[in-house]
């Protein structure tokens, strides 16, 4: 299938070349190297770098600066997933089938290797080599900056813990946080990169923004519904926390109709590209059935 | 005293100018950015800031620039201190004679408001605010990635945690990645935004290598001599884990020799700057013997 193998083939470039972006050290601080790489370089859908090379496609960007971007996205979620699997956030065990980085390391290391892959990744936008302007650079830096901090992904991490949500909206809004800001990124810096027009960004915005709304009902029904041998990690976690999604607000059935509809209306976001935008159509179905 | 209201100034600025960045909630998420408030706008000497600002008046760069640079560099250390503290690192419960942030609001809070504090940093200096030119503006985001990150402050502290050094070798290297990197950064960011000229550049490099260097052996003294009453914070505390320092390697008296000794090398590597320099020169003593 010719979807399956643009996904896995995004997925082999980008852990490539974060193997060769990643720092090594030779010195006792190589654990934290060593964590960084168990974190970043471990198996993973690669969502984010597909999104990115497809849309820098549709924009005909330079696949080197793409991948860079898609580079800098995937340290940021591994972070991310490095602090969230943390004892005093989720307590975390298991993550995509191997132990999390404070059960394969400790926990000093795990919060190490989150901040350096953090770190990390705004150094990689702001090398040269992302792109030659340093005013694109610098939006590339801010666009992952306002996704991924407080207004961003951390301020819904926030949210999530405290877990104050008894409404549809409230569940919105954090998902919009704590996971859509991320996604939307993966679509962002490749527009950055191409100064696409306005016009165009929020079609792809939009996209971005419901597409990663479909993804979190699709995460809440696996939740509900998946056994912890194919998730790779717990199942049912929010209904033991008594933490309310998607699906514990609405029921499986209504969840699984405002799927539908959503995909629908994610897709007809992609109309004014045309068949530019084909393979970004096709991959809404690919990704949100991936595990059902 | 005009030095010590520099320093008093300097501070001040800071201060205000990280209240008018640091971001604002309303929703839950507040939680966050209060604890980033809090961690970021609490008391503190603020020598970075100092040390950029005299740095910025020696090549005439604007004020307003080198501010917000500076608050850049208070995001990155109040962040480096916040997670610290945690109770898997150095286990704080007190900092600049307040609760440590993980005990003023809780552990997982801690974790995500110096998460959010890093991205900020990087925030801050990617706007167009900071320098209008996007070159200069991604090449001082490079700048403090890299004294932060894994080769940094980050690879230092891994270091220091370890507790892998038995000689003043292991020390030295430990002190120049953990603290000496941001300190050197708190030069280097104004050096980008004047584009110094490597002479001048190596010059105030050494000077701040240096610099860190004293500050780190007074600081060991001080974990030696001082009571915890006048450092804000628990005294002894690397005798009492065992740790090597400069101090619990040389003895006091050769530690205090060395420090002479380094005083005068490091104002050594401000004559090229002449009278330029006179504020940076005076400031050497002025911080190193701030609490002796």
């Amino acid at each position: 299938m010719e979807l399956a193998r643009r996904v896995a083939e995004a997925a082999d470039l980008v852990t490539v070349a974060l193997d060769e972006l990643l720092p090594r050290a030779d010195g006792p601080e190589s654990r934290l190297t060593e964590a960084m790489r168990y974190a970043a370089l471990g198996p993973g859908k690669r969502l984010r770098t597909y999104f990115a090379m497809e849309t820098g496609r549709i924009f005909d960007v330079d696949e080197g600066y793409v991948l860079r971007s898609a580079c800098a996205l995937e340290c940021i979620h591994a972070y991310s997933l490095v602090h969230d699997d943390l004892p005093c956030m989720d307590d975390d065990d298991v993550r995509r089938g191997r132990p999390t980085v404070h059960k394969a390391y400790d926990e000093m290391t795990a919060v190490l290797a989150g901040d350096a892959l953090q770190t990390a990744a705004f150094e990689i936008l702001a090398h040269p080599d992302t792109h030659p302007d340093g005013n694109v650079r610098a939006e590339l830096v801010t666009r992952l900056a306002l996704a991924s901090g407080a207004r961003g992904m951390a301020g819904g991490q926030m949210i999530d813990m405290l877990g104050v949500r008894d409404d549809i909206g409230g569940v919105a809004r954090m998902q919009r946080l704590k996971t859509g800001a991320l996604i939307a990124c993966a679509f962002e810096l490749p527009l950055v990169l191409a100064r696409a027009q306005d016009g165009e960004r929020h079609a792809l915005m939009a996209f971005a923004h419901d597409l990663g709304l479909a993804y979190q009902i699709v995460d809440d029904l696996l939740d509900a519904e998946g056994e912890a041998k194919t998730l790779g990690k717990a199942a049912r976690k929010d209904a033991a926390k008594g933490k309310a999604n998607f699906v514990t607000l609405l029921g499986v059935e209504a969840a699984r109709s405002r799927l539908d509809l959503l995909k629908t209306q994610t897709k007809s976001h992609l109309d004014p590209f045309g068949g530019r935008a084909d393979f970004l159509r096709e991959s809404v179905d690919f990704v949100l059935e991936r595990r059902q």
